[in-house]
């Protein structure tokens, strides 16, 4: 292989400073595995870092690769991995942990206090090899199509929140039809949801969402969101809100419609604080769950034995562009008429 | 309405003895509903019931119309009980809980300790009418089909089992496809089963199973049941057995094949004393679940939210004849050459 | 007995216009119990009733006896209950459920959408008799001193909060040590909290939160509370927040200083629509858990176990007065100067 | 230090041979640590060991120093470990997980299918001084008492046992008094358990049942112990059975008295097959739970908590002798006149 690869990377603090560089191949450190990637997807994170919104600007320095989302090859590991993972298809857990902090030691690694993140701490997957713990290269079925495999770690969260109490039987309703959003549909109805109703105004991604497996689509600009969702579930409700959207309208909502000792499962990050009726929710019996990436590593189980059995979520994909026409994705994303987008190094 | 109606009825102690009858059509005492029949199913134990097999003699005082498998139109009420539920299609919870005991008030309604059963303590559904508890008579769906109303008591069986645990993306092992571990197999899919694996010796089940979802099946008699499952599993083992067989020699090879960790979810009900290595099971971790009946009514809210969205297992369903044919229905099970037999009145 | 009764009646809407009254002693109907009031005990909500606060005066239409927490004899049963719960020392669970309704049928007769409360919906406790469903009369047992029997009902919602997750080694913080706060102390360290710290601006509260077994009691005029907790929790935050001020501020705090992770049960009843932070929230995994009277009757059950093993929540109590002088005892709570406060009829 | 220390080791198959013998002190290597053990305790597995019982002799190659039960400093770290370890007073968790295996992977490291094990496939901690990775080098809390630390292993035992399912207010019986059992009790009282009852058979463990905290001990030659149980637990047996006899008798026992709906944690080891009438265990709810260590490190973190508010164990140590009396140690223990012994380096 040649000794330079290309990437795409924030070069310095503000808006936008997004460039398509050539860098040294790194070499695998002590416990790490080298990855030609294959196949990269853009997240929502990284809108906010070449935004350099403040989720991302006190986390980030610059000069950083980006990207996080994909699937490749191991074609190197370093001092202390096993040779045999050589050769293995893989896709990475994003979250690195220190198995150190008292989380960690309590068995939450996906809340580790000293996380470190690929793509916002250490050098991301928008390049053609990038170098990770190999405890973060999780082995993908190569049975499974490409597409999927480079997004398990988004399809992850949407597992995640979709496993963080039974949906057998229930009515769910998702707010926000996002990539993860449309994945949680199609996981949703995978785990047995009676019925998924989606709330989205974007009638681009509404139509995903129907394709994706769910029951029925509302826009909220076009109903009475709240008297609509209580009557689609028998009057009283859902059981169930995966909320993706960050919206504080459709957070207020879902509020109000969720049934008493009904589940919400709060996956989206509003960008301002938000002002909830505690009487309403909390003495209703409405239990709100957070949702920080996947637990480590059953949640990348339950996923793959999802995929081995058939669920495809690769309907939520828009678009797929040469790593070199990244400027086009996130315009494309911006422009709110494009699902999820992948780059192909 | 005609003062008379026919039904089947244990008429004295020891095997056989069961006759077609006519008898007065009850009347609702308070609390109670009056119900005409549309289809009604034979379980396993109206089996028992008629072989006196010592499951069913300790339980029961002839005379008593057995069957409480059902789904039929409430016609009447009785005292206490509002009008409005007259019209009402409706199925049975067949345990009539007293709501007084320590563990019905513990919220453990069907393990009440003074449970009385429908077609063993009191009269039962292979009848033109039948009277219960309006508590009892959970409302259907009438766009469900009538074959799959008329089985939810056993439905509910395989739901309760199969949301013991979360089968969310696990591989899961059913031993023994009589119908409730058919319908299991169907439920288990639904809920997101990775893999689903039935292990039964008669062909005439075996083809059943695949019908109703099951991604294998393996005979007992010609595999080395323990090494190819494990195999099937990752090489470790099933995350969760489904145990319906109630046979010995299934239920030893399932505390073999489990993986460490893993959950067995024990539905059939041996003849006999069974001995378990304890250190080969619980010192790997895994866990064996007892299942009695349904939760009231948590079960069947869950049952009704999955067939609302399409669920069906009226592939378990190989024969419906007259209730007057109970004779031939009876023969028919014992063969092993039928699966659910319907009777209609 | 004599023929009347006295009774504490609102007469009708508006602050104030409670009175003593004489009304006949009530004949108990068709399932329920008559029952001579021992002891009976003041709730935050009675004084909402008093003040005609919206959260009354939606509820209630007067004229009604107010009061739902005591224990008292059956003296005497209506049609249907049998004969033998006469002389049985019962407390009640204030909460009447229809048993018909989708929640109560789901099991979760707590969040019953059809809910009447005693002293509310249905003549109440400050009173020398109470007529209630023989299902709501919980028995007592008489070994429990007569202080701690008469409170089960506020206890219940203490035992609620802190069984909805494990304590087990935990460090907990409760806010507000009114006296359902105070309960939970005891109840905190009696199911193995590793620390309780309690916040509480009331020095008078902060007295009795120690006596009640808090290891520290904190004023949050004082201290920087998140600061502060954070550091006597391992630098991190405690594992558990049990919330029953309904302060704004102190709901403020808790969801900064709670760990990553961490559950914050919700009891208070903030009379404001309270802002969040929801990245600082659930983005950091943290759950919240809303919470509804007492589970039925699962929570009577637990909370009797720990009474029969020596808990005792007496120290909680600041008077017992005579029922006449119950203007006195509002006088008492609206001060500060007085913790839970019970009448004898 | 000097090079040499003395140590207990197995030094061949069979029965008996255990030396005291020298051998250098061990270095630690890549991502170990080196402790100076201040005080260690005797297993189970440890006579197991000793008297090369099918349990020990399948999976220890000797020799090998043995023990695994202890507490003491970190003197020296190896390559990788932070040098700020060193002077740490801890315990350890005495299996290592591989972190690699379908069951690490899955967040279930004590069920590692590749685990070896402190004292067994390892060197041991009867020795003065001993090499652990770094991971399992537990820090453990000064103020606690020398010999509560010692323990922590096997307390964890008891702790994991107690956590498995709430015992809030429930009854439980423990079956089996040794030092685990024994523990159990303060365990489960500290837990907020509503009375513990212990079974067992040898007086000088009886009392110390009593001394550590159960409410009745009961001597199964004695009682008709499932009758006996029964009507200790309001008629119907008790919610919880935490077995650690590994007793059949006991066993078979605690299936009939356990109550409908209860639960049964099975931590005792059986030589031998057992049978189970599944009808009577299965078809009435219970659950068996297997347990298999101590989840890593959920399970440490509960044990310090409770140990900081309080909970001393230490009354079940019946003698602390110098190692050098090892011979006496195994001799007490299987006299029956013994409790936990202590062994100081």
């Amino acid at each position: 292989m040649s000794r330079n690869m290309k990437c795409i990377v924030k070069t310095s603090a503000g808006t936008g400073n997004l460039e398509l560089l050539e860098k040294p191949i790194p070499l695998p450190g002590e416990g790490e595995v080298l990855i030609k990637v294959h196949l990269a997807a853009i997240c929502g994170t990284d809108v906010h870092i070449k935004d350099w919104e403040e989720f991302a600007s006190k986390r980030i320095i610059p000069p950083v690769t980006i990207g996080h989302e994909f699937c490749g090859e191991i074609i190197s590991v370093g001092y202390g991995v096993n040779e045999k993972r050589v050769g293995e298809l893989v896709s990475a857990e994003s979250h690195i942990a220190c198995h150190k902090c008292a989380l960690c030691l309590d068995g939450k690694e996906n809340l580790c206090i000293n996380t470190r993140a690929i793509g916002v701490h250490i050098d991301g997957c928008f390049a053609e090899y990038i170098t990770i713990p190999s405890e973060n290269a999780y082995v993908c079925n190569p049975d499974i199509s490409e597409v999927n495999n480079a997004m398990l770690e988004p399809l992850g969260v949407a597992v995640h929140a979709a496993t963080k109490i039974s949906l057998a039987g229930k009515t769910v309703v998702i707010t926000g039809c996002g990539p993860i959003g449309l994945m949680a549909a199609t996981v949703a109805k995978k785990l047995g949801s009676s019925k998924v109703i989606c709330v989205e105004p974007n009638d681009y991604r509404a139509e995903a969402a129907y394709k994706m497996g769910a029951d029925l689509v509302l826009n909220p600009f076009h109903f009475d969101i709240v008297q609509e969702i209580r009557q689609e579930c028998e009057g009283i409700g859902p059981d169930v809100v995966l909320e993706f959207s960050g919206n504080a309208g459709a957070i207020k909502d879902a509020t109000k419609y969720i049934r008493a000792g009904g589940k919400i499962i709060v996956g989206g990050l509003p960008a301002n604080e938000i002002s909830l009726n505690f009487t309403d929710i909390f003495y209703r019996g409405v239990n709100m769950y957070g949702l920080s990436g996947r637990e480590m590593y059953h949640t990348w189980k339950i996923m793959t034995g999802l995929l081995n059995s058939g669920m495809d979520v690769s309907d939520c994909v828009s678009h797929i562009l040469p790593m070199e026409e990244f400027d086009k994705a996130f315009q494309l994303i911006e422009s709110g008429q494009a699902l999820k987008i992948l780059l192909r190094p």
